[in-house]
């Protein structure tokens, strides 16, 4: 069931996550009909997904036999026990997170230029820091290398999020949780707090 | 392409990591023949995989119509520039992580006392701390809301773990990158570095 009050509209938030978020989930179908899941990192840019890989692994192989993909991306920010908010149940305990999730078709590059460009992007990304030469594919250091490696773009046709952080939760059980957190005081549980504020919707109706 | 070297086959190193985890991402096959993805919470027990959910959400009307699922556990522990091995390209940038894929059969559990029982496996790995009633059918506080809720047992037929921390690389680069490792100093890095030892051949092989 997808509630409605979890659902994220704004393409800052989710392309912000994105951008954060340095893996995900790929899901294609395999040879078998099985749903087939493969971690791995990926680059956000354009409005497109970018991933790379081996270009004889069965993935490669299930994506020229069926290019329609899932990708999924997911950050769990903190388990809200029960005990935050009743005394004697278990059944509120739940998770608050973040998650986006994208289908596409996925888009095997050929053109030894544009792939140069995806793999900067992912650079960029995963090594701010820089550090290397400028992936070309006229150098001849990298040209066998970008020969050697499949990468794959996903042309996006749905994306959704779903952020979860109480929207659903009314006063006073709201304060107990992010009273929890605060007394908790894990890593991620600051930011939850603050999570939680930035979204809920009963919060902001406060004075 | 699965490279052996990074496959993990104790099976005591795949639980401890499935114990540690509270989420994975189910994938099933949607109404349109496209892969679907869920991230969700999770407990492992007795070799079965166990989740839960809206007993009308559409996650359940796709189980209904095809049990066959796979669930994905992942985690990264590092990103690895390129810097730490080569001082030009930008090829050996690459991640570090543990990965542990599943397939099996979904089977909705209707039996109350199953259902408890999961639940409380659930609870007990998401909340050990406790401090709330034992989950019990005849409760009356708990009878209707274990009736409205969905929980669903994975028969797992299939079970590899890939963990992959530089079983690949060789020495001086192998002690490139964990003194760049150590350097950096993120939160998971020195866990990297123990774990790089933990599972490298070549490593062992030195004196």
């Amino acid at each position: 069931m997808r509630r409605t009050e979890f659902s994220i509209t704004e393409p800052e938030e989710t392309e912000s996550f994105l951008q954060e978020m340095s893996f995900g989930v790929l899901g294609t179908i395999g040879e078998d009909g099985w749903p087939q899941l493969t971690p791995l990192n990926f680059a956000y840019q354009n409005g497109e997904l970018y991933f790379h890989g081996s270009r004889v692994g069965s993935k490669m192989e299930h994506l020229k036999r069926d290019p329609r993909v899932t990708f999924s991306v997911a950050k769990e920010y903190a388990i809200i026990p029960s005990t935050f908010s009743d005394p004697k149940l278990a059944c509120p305990a739940t998770s608050y997170f973040k998650s986006v999730l994208i289908k596409g078709y996925a888009e095997p590059i050929a053109d030894l230029d544009l792939k140069a460009s995806a793999l900067t992007a992912f650079m960029r990304k995963l090594q701010p820091e820089g550090g290397y030469a400028p992936i070309d594919p006229l150098d001849p250091d990298y040209t066998p290398q970008i020969k050697a490696t499949a990468v794959v773009r996903i042309r996006i046709t749905e994306l959704s999020a779903k952020f979860k952080f109480g929207q659903n939760v009314k006063e006073p059980r709201f304060s107990k949780i992010t009273e929890g957190l605060e007394q908790r005081n894990r890593p991620l549980d600051v930011e939850t707090i603050e999570l939680m504020r930035a979204y809920c919707p009963h919060h902001k109706e406060q004075p």
